[in-house]
């Protein structure tokens, strides 16, 4: 999927929200694990019942690999299914890779030709070689870590480098690796202030943004400060959408969940155009 | 495995050597390619040829991934089949992962429970939270990345943060997360002038020392400036070694790679005790 078409499928859906699965079979609802695969069962589920809602989904690979092979076939499964809203969402596989430059060809090939992902999130820590060859992929993605959402985020990421904190040499030097079309930013919710700063650094580029929700991360804030004329913010949700109710009738709460982001986003939207 | 049995295990072998077991279809002697599953036959073939001259093995996740659910069967065998080597080996899973806790939680399950490694190489940009899950589990070790051996490794990891670089700001700090008995380092041999700092950096602490061989790193200098007392360095070789032959007689031949570093670092060993 490339840069245009994403900006016109958020100003379709009206909606900014990536849902985030996050698939844990100790979470699952009870009645589901009786079923062969309870992991894509579950994600099918909750595929079914937000894909109007949200503009990605974005599976978190420790979860099925955590699960060994059968929980990597679930996501094998899971990516299929998704194949079947090709032109309709944006898939991120959330893995956090990086390597030297041949062992990143090869992470690149895991998630673009195995598994069929549009994007991938990457760890910036090695620097240029360890992005690049999974820009090498036509209308495929880089979601480099910028600003994590987590307490450790402060350890190493507003370091002072010279004129700028850590963070902000990642976000600027990487605009020299990749454009608009195929690079973006993890930047994460609890970091609400940082914002305005954000969208000052990278103008045109898109922010994954994790950590609303269950992380507390404050969405209108976020909105106001980090929105830019096509978007330009992805609002990941997992917790607190997929795991609303254990019940039967899981899929509808998750629907439920979905609703109120996507209702809670409408005050933004007519600002929004696609590019 | 506890820092204790590692140290004893160099002293018996009298050996630093890694193996990487960056095992790529592509480059298996065509012989194997008829067997059910190469991957595995090369890997057991090559730890056979090595197995009392490595202290470690270092399965590369990225080439097995890249292969799709049959690559990670074949490293499940690997893994199953380095299991009866348990008190002669120590295994890495190169994987550089790091998430936020309960993400990283996840990968110290699939890494230390599905694939029973005793280490998995951790990436530090998100900090304390994406390092500790892994260290609670007893005598299993994080190496984590320091310096790396890229081209990259100059964006990020040379950058000055106040008194110190970034590279020595992650290790420094680290050493507060876990001891010299549960963590690690990556420091690359592509940097052996820097490698009288690493030690003074972490006088106690492992390095693995990835880019000896095709990368060009320079082994005695850093044998010179690295070693402490127990050794503190283990050396990885990859290419050079299982790939010294396509021909029938690949393991015999990846055999005598591993005797001519096995025999380089010969002069180092007199000087290495266990703890």
């Amino acid at each position: 999927m490339n840069y245009q078409q994403l900006t016109q499928l958020i100003c379709h859906k009206k909606s900014l929200l990536c849902v985030g699965l996050d698939t844990d079979l100790q979470l699952l609802p009870p009645h589901l694990l009786q079923t062969t695969d309870p992991v894509f069962e579950f994600n099918k589920a909750i595929i079914d019942a937000t894909i109007d809602l949200a503009v990605a989904y974005k599976p978190n690979l420790a979860f099925y690999e955590s699960m060994g092979l059968s929980g990597l076939r679930s996501l094998e499964r899971t990516m299929e299914y998704l194949q079947n809203f090709k032109s309709e969402v944006f898939t991120i596989a959330d893995a956090k890779r990086g390597d030297i430059g041949n062992t990143s060809k090869m992470y690149a090939k895991t998630f673009f030709e195995w598994l069929k992902f549009d994007s991938v999130t990457v760890a910036p820590y090695m620097g240029e070689d360890s992005v690049t060859p999974f820009l090498e992929y036509k209308d495929k993605w880089v979601i480099l870590l910028g600003l994590t959402s987590n307490k450790g985020s402060s350890d190493f990421q507003f370091l002072n480098t010279g004129s700028r904190k850590l963070y902000e040499e990642v976000i600027t030097k990487a605009q020299q690796w990749g454009s608009k079309n195929q690079l973006m930013f993890v930047a994460g919710a609890t970091h609400p202030e940082e914002f305005k700063n954000l969208r000052a650094l990278a103008p045109d580029y898109f922010y994954l943004v994790p950590g609303v929700g269950a992380q507390g991360g404050d969405l209108n804030k976020i909105c106001e400060n980090g929105l830019n004329a096509n978007g330009g913010l992805l609002i990941n949700s997992a917790r607190q959408i997929i795991y609303a109710s254990k019940g039967k009738n899981f899929a509808e709460e998750a629907r439920k969940q979905a609703l109120l982001m996507h209702e809670s986003l409408q005050r933004f939207m007519p600002s929004i155009s696609a590019a």
